[in-house]
C-alpha cells in the first residue's frame, strides 16, 4: 500500500545506469541555467525604490533609481568576467566552495559553503515569494493567502525534485523564453510610449515632498538592495559539465549572453519605473513591475496578465535551480565530510532526496517566519551571494597567481578586481541592511562553519578508532548463549533447539515468580529439555528485569572473549487482536538489553496457524 | 530518573512474602466492606424523588417515597438473608462470577464476570459523582468543575491503589464511622424536630400540581431508581477471607448489621424527605440529602457541612472499594483465560496494577461522557447489580438442590424467592429505565460474554498448538548466518568474529552501490577477513533491502531443519548527536526482517569510545 502511494507519487525506482549526463546545447542551457539570474530583475528595482522612496519625492525625480541601477549593472559585468575565467579553470564545475577550498584552503571552503547553504536557501524562499507576489498583483483578493500560496509551491517543487525532474529539458526553457518575451515587450511598448505620448502612473501611496535627506548610507543601502539583481550569476559557472563540447567556450559565451540580457532588462525597468514615477505598494498588494506593465499594456490587459504569470514562471523556474544545486553542493561536502553523510547518496530515483527535504524544510521555515514577504527575505539573500562571489574569486586570484599560465598577469588582475569588489559590496550589505535582518546571517555563516568543522571532526575521529590497522587479527569470539525460558511449550523448544545449535554453552534461564509455575517447568523439562542446564534464579520483587541484568552481569566476567547471547523465544499470533492478549514482556526484555555493553539479542519466533 | 519518579508516586517494590492476608476484626470489617452499600443512602431516596414528582405535587405529599423505600428494605432483607448462606457456603469468598460459574455453568459465569465489571465501573462513576455533588450542595460555585474535581477524585484513587492502600486499615474506618455519625445525628434531630416543632423547606423547584398520572409503571420506575439503595450488598460475600476466625460468622454477622444500618437509614432519610416536603433540584446544585441537612441543622450550619464532607468521605471509600474488587475479579478471571493474562500478575506492589489502570480509564469515560452527573449515570447502575444479585442466588439455589445437605429445602427456598425477586427487579430496571441509558447495559452485557468467550477460545487454541505432545523431540537446528558487511572496519570485524563462533556456515554479504567501495571492501578482505565468504550482490537500483531479501529467500531452501541468522554489525557512537549523523540503515534492516519467517537478526555492537 504505501509502496503504491510511493510509486504514484515519486515514480518507478531508477537504475543507477540512468545516470548519464544530459548535454544541453546552448539553445536550452541558457533559459534552464540563467533563470535564477534573470529572474532576479522581478524584484531588483523594487528593492532600490523602496529605499529611495524614504528620500522623498525629490528623490524619486531625479534620476537615482537609474544611475544606481548602473552602477549595479557595471559590477555584474565585473563579477561575469571574472567568472569566464572560473568557468575555462573549472571546466568539471567550479563552485564557491570547490574553489575556495581549492586554492585558499578548508576553512575558506566552510565559509563558502555556509554563504551557498543560505544563499540556496534564500533563492528558494525569495523566488518563490516573489513569484507569488506576481500573482497576487493581479488577483489581489488571495493577498491573504500568501503564505499559504508560497508553501504550496515549496510543496509542488519538493514532490517534482523528488521524482526527478530533470529529463524534461524543453519544459523548462519555457518559463524564461515566455518571461523575455514579456519582459522585452514591456520595454521595447514602454520605451515607445513614454517617449511619443508619455505615460504617468497616479501615486498608489502618498510620497512625502520631503523626507530623510539622501545621504551616502541611503544611497549604498539602495544600492545594497538592488545588487539582489546579481543573485544567481553564478550559476553557469557551476554547471559547465551540462554544456555540449566545447563545453567551457559554449558555458562561457552563455554566461555573457545572461549577463547581457539581465543588465538590459534591469536598466530597462529601472529607466521606465523612474520615467513613469512608479511609487513601491508598503503592503505589497503591487509589484513594481506589475505597476509599469499594468500602465504599459493599458491599451491590452492581457499582456499585463501574461508579464505577470510569465514573471510568476520563471521565478518557480528559478526556485527549482536551487532544488538542483542544493542537495548536490550537500552530496560534495558530505564527501569531504562536512555534511551528514545521509546527504552523501542518491535515492530510488537518482536524486538527492535528503538534501531536497532539507532545502524544502529551511526555505518553509523562512517563508513561515517572514509571513511570505519578498522584500523581508532579501536584506537576508544578498550577503551570503556575495561573500560567495568574494571567496569564489580570490580564490580563482590565488590560483592564477599560483599557476603563472600564459597571461596570468590579466587574470589574476580580472578576479584581484572582481574580488575586491564584491568583497566591499559584501560588507556594504552587511552594515546598511544589518538591522533589517542581515545581522542574522552574519551571526548564521559562521555558526554553519563551526557545526560544519564538528560534523568533520566527528567522522574523522571515527574512522581512526574503527580502521584496521596490522595490529588488528581476526579472533573467533565464543559464545554464552542463554535462552529466555517462562515456561515450556513449542515455541520455546524452538529456541531451545536453537540455541543448541549456536555454541556449546548454552543455559535456559527461568526467572521464578510463581513456584508452581517452576515446578512444572522442571517436569517437563526432564522430558523435553535436552541437555540443556536450567537455571532457575529467584524474584522477590517479581520483576523480570533485574534478577536478569544481575544474572548477565556475572556471566559476562566468567572467561575472556565470550560475547553473551541472549536468545528470546516469541511466538506470533496469527490476528493482530491477539497480540493483545499477551504480555510483551520480550518486547520489553529485547529494549532493556538493546543499551547493554556485550549482549547480543536474538529473537527467535514461532508463528501460530490460528 | 523515570525510576526516582516512579518510587516517589509509587513507593519500593514490594516482595512476595508481604502478601500475607491481614485479617480485619469487625469493627473494622463494618466500615471497610460495608462502606459501599452503607454509602447508596446518598441517592438512593433521590432517585425514587426524581420520579415521583414527575406526577404533581398530590404524590409528593402522599407518603409514595417512604412506602417504595420500605418495599426496597424489604428485598434489601430478602437478598441479605441469601448471602449470609453464600457466606457459609463459599468461606473462601462467594462473588456472582464465582458462584454462578460453579454451579451454573461458564456461560452464567460470564454473564456474571460481564454485569460485575459493569457495575464495578459504575460503583467508581456514581460513587465519586456523588462525592463531589455533596461538596457542591455546599459551594454551589464550584458546579462549572464537577467534571474536573470527579477525574481528579479517580487520579487520586488510582494513584493511591498503584501504590497499594490496603495496610491502613483504620484509616479507612474513619469516613464510615464519621458518614454513621452524620447520618444518625441527622435523622435523630430531624424526626425530633419534625414531631415537635415541624420542619419544612421552601420548594427549591416549582412542583407542577397536576402531573402524568402515577401510573404503575412510573412507581415501578421510582422503585427501580431507589434500587441504588442495595448496591454493593455483595461486597461482604465476596471478602469472607478479609474476616478473622471463625471467618464465616463474623461475615455473616457483620452483613446483617450492615442491612439494619443501611436499611434504618434509607428508610429515615426517604421519611424525612416526605415530612419536610423536599424537592430535588433539577440543575443538581444541591442533593436532596443536603435539603434535609440544612434545614434539620439550622440551628447549626456547621453539622450540614459535616454531613457533607462526611458523605463525600464514605462515598470516595465506596469508589476505592472497586478498585480492590475489580482487579480481583480480572485477575480470577484471566486465570480462567476470559480475561487479556495482563490483568492475572501482581505488580511491584503487590497490586493489579492493569486492572486499577483499566477500571480508572473505564470510569473516566463515563464521567467524561455523561458529565459527572449521578442522575444520569444511575440508570446503567443497577441492571447489573440485579442481575448478578440474580445469577448468585439461582446458582446457590441450584447448589443447595445438589448438595442435599441437613435443612437443604429451607435453603433452596431462600435463595430461590431471593432470586426470583431479584429477577423480576432486574427486567424491571431494564425495561423501565430502558431509554434512560439502561439500554447501553442490555447491549454491553451481552457484548462483553462474547469478547470473553473470543478471548478464551483463542487462549484454548493458542495453547493447543503450544503444547509439547510425545511427538516432539528435541533436535538441534542448525545455522546459517550470514553477516551484512557495508565495508570492513572494527566495528564489521567485531561482527564477522562473533559469527564465526556461531556457526560453520559463516558468510559476508556485501550489496554493492558503489563498485569503488567493493574493490576496497575486498582488498582488505584478503587482509582481515579470515576465511569467511564473502558474497557480492549488485543492487541496480542501489537499494539495500530487495537485493538482501532475495538472497535471504534463496538461502533458506539451502537445506532443511536450518535457521538464518543475519547479524547486523552497528557502531555506537559516544555522543547522542552523533547518531544524526549516520545512516539508520542497521535499524531499517533490523525492522524490515521483524516480519520475515524464520529469520533471526541479531546486532552487534560496537562501542566507539570519542
Amino acid at each position: 500500500m504505501l509502496k503504491t502511494v510511493r510509486r504514484i507519487l515519486f515514480g518507478s525506482p531508477l537504475p543507477s545506469w540512468r545516470a548519464v549526463h544530459e548535454r544541453l546545447p546552448k539553445v536550452l542551457a541558457l533559459p534552464i541555467l540563467a533563470s535564477d539570474a534573470i529572474s532576479s530583475v522581478a524584484y531588483a528595482t523594487e528593492e532600490i525604490l523602496r529605499v529611495v522612496v524614504l528620500a522623498g519625492a525629490a528623490a524619486i525625480a531625479a534620476p537615482t533609481v537609474p544611475y544606481i541601477s548602473l552602477a549595479i549593472v557595471v559590477l555584474l559585468f565585473m563579477v561575469a568576467t571574472s567568472y569566464r575565467q572560473t568557468i575555462h579553470a573549472y571546466p568539471g564545475g567550479g563552485g564557491a566552495y570547490i574553489v575556495a577550498k581549492d586554492n585558499l584552503g578548508d576553512a575558506y571552503g566552510l565559509t563558502a559553503g555556509a554563504a551557498l547553504t543560505v544563499d540556496y536557501t534564500l533563492t528558494v524562499a525569495v523566488s518563490i515569494a516573489s513569484g507569488v507576489a506576481a500573482i497576487i498583483s493581479i488577483y489581489p483578493y488571495l493577498a491573504p493567502y500568501r503564505v499559504q500560496m508560497c508553501l504550496i509551491g515549496v510543496l509542488i517543487l519538493t514532490l517534482g525534485n523528488l521524482r526527478g525532474v530533470r529529463e524534461s529539458g524543453l519544459m523548462f526553457a519555457l518559463p524564461t523564453y515566455a518571461f523575455l518575451a514579456g519582459a522585452f515587450s514591456l520595454l521595447i511598448v514602454g520605451l515607445y510610449r513614454e517617449h511619443t505620448t508619455g505615460l504617468s502612473i497616479a501615486p498608489s501611496a502618498p510620497v512625502k515632498q520631503v523626507g530623510i535627506p539622501l545621504t551616502t548610507f541611503l544611497v549604498l543601502r539602495a544600492f545594497a538592495g538592488g545588487c539582489a539583481a546579481m543573485t544567481g550569476t553564478e550559476a553557469i559557472s557551476n554547471a559547465v559539465q551540462a554544456f555540449r563540447p566545447p563545453e567551457s567556450k559554449n558555458a562561457s559565451t552563455t554566461l555573457m549572453i545572461m549577463a547581457c540580457i539581465l543588465g538590459t532588462l534591469f536598466l530597462g525597468i529601472s529607466y521606465l519605473a523612474w520615467r513613469i514615477g512608479v511609487v513601491p505598494m508598503e503592503d505589497g498588494t503591487e509589484t513594481v513591475v506589475s505597476q509599469i506593465a499594468r500602465v504599459t499594456f493599458d491599451f491590452a490587459p492581457w499582456m499585463h496578465v501574461f508579464v505577470q504569470y510569465a514573471t510568476c514562471a520563471i521565478l518557480i523556474l528559478a526556485a527549482n535551480t536551487s532544488f538542483a544545486g542544493f542537495p548536490r553542493l550537500a552530496s560534495i561536502m558530505a564527501r569531504d565530510r562536512f555534511f551528514p553523510r545521509q546527504f552523501y547518496n542518491v535515492g530510488d530515483r537518482l536524486v538527492f532526496s535528503n538534501g531536497i527535504l532539507a532545502l524544502a524544510f529551511m526555505a518553509s521555515v523562512l517563508i513561515i517566519i517572514f509571513h511570505g514577504d519578498t522584500h523581508a527575505l532579501i536584506p537576508l539573500y544578498a550577503v551570503g551571494v556575495f561573500l560567495s562571489f568574494t571567496l569564489s574569486q580570490w580564490g580563482m586570484a590565488k590560483r592564477f597567481r599560483k599557476l603563472r599560465e600564459p597571461g596570468w598577469r590579466t587574470k589574476v588582475a580580472i578576479s584581484s578586481v572582481g574580488a575586491v569588489a564584491t568583497g566591499v559590496v559584501t560588507v556594504v550589505q552587511a552594515t546598511t541592511k544589518f538591522m533589517d535582518g542581515a545581522a542574522i546571517v552574519v551571526v548564521l555563516i559562521p555558526t554553519l562553519c563551526m557545526i560544519f568543522w564538528a560534523i568533520h571532526k566527528h567522522y574523522i575521529e571515527l574512522g581512526n578508532q574503527l580502521r584496521l590497522t596490522p595490529e588488528d587479527k581476526f579472533v573467533p569470539i565464543y559464545n554464552t548463549v542463554i535462552v529466555l525460558t517462562p515456561s515450556l511449550h513449542r515455541g520455546v523448544l524452538r529456541a531451545l533447539e536453537y540455541a543448541k545449535g549456536l555454541s556449546a554453552d548454552v543455559r535456559a534461564l527461568h526467572i521464578e515468580v510463581d513456584p508452581v509455575d517452576t515446578a512444572l517447568l522442571i517436569e517437563r523439562w526432564e522430558r523435553w529439555g535436552g541437555d540443556i542446564p536450567l537455571v532457575i534464579l529467584e524474584s522477590p520483587y517479581r520483576s523480570l528485569i533485574a534478577p536478569l541484568l544481575d544474572y548477565l552481569e556475572e556471566a559476562k566476567h566468567e572467561r575472556e572473549n565470550y560475547l553473551i547471547t541472549v536468545v528470546i523465544p516469541e511466538f506470533v499470533p496469527a490476528k493482530w487482536w491477539h497480540k493483545l492478549l499477551h504480555n510483551q514482556s520480550g518486547l520489553l526484555l529485547k529494549f532493556t538489553l538493546l543499551f547493554r555493553r556485550d549482549i547480543v539479542t536474538a529473537n527467535v519466533r514461532y508463528y501460530v496457524e490460528k
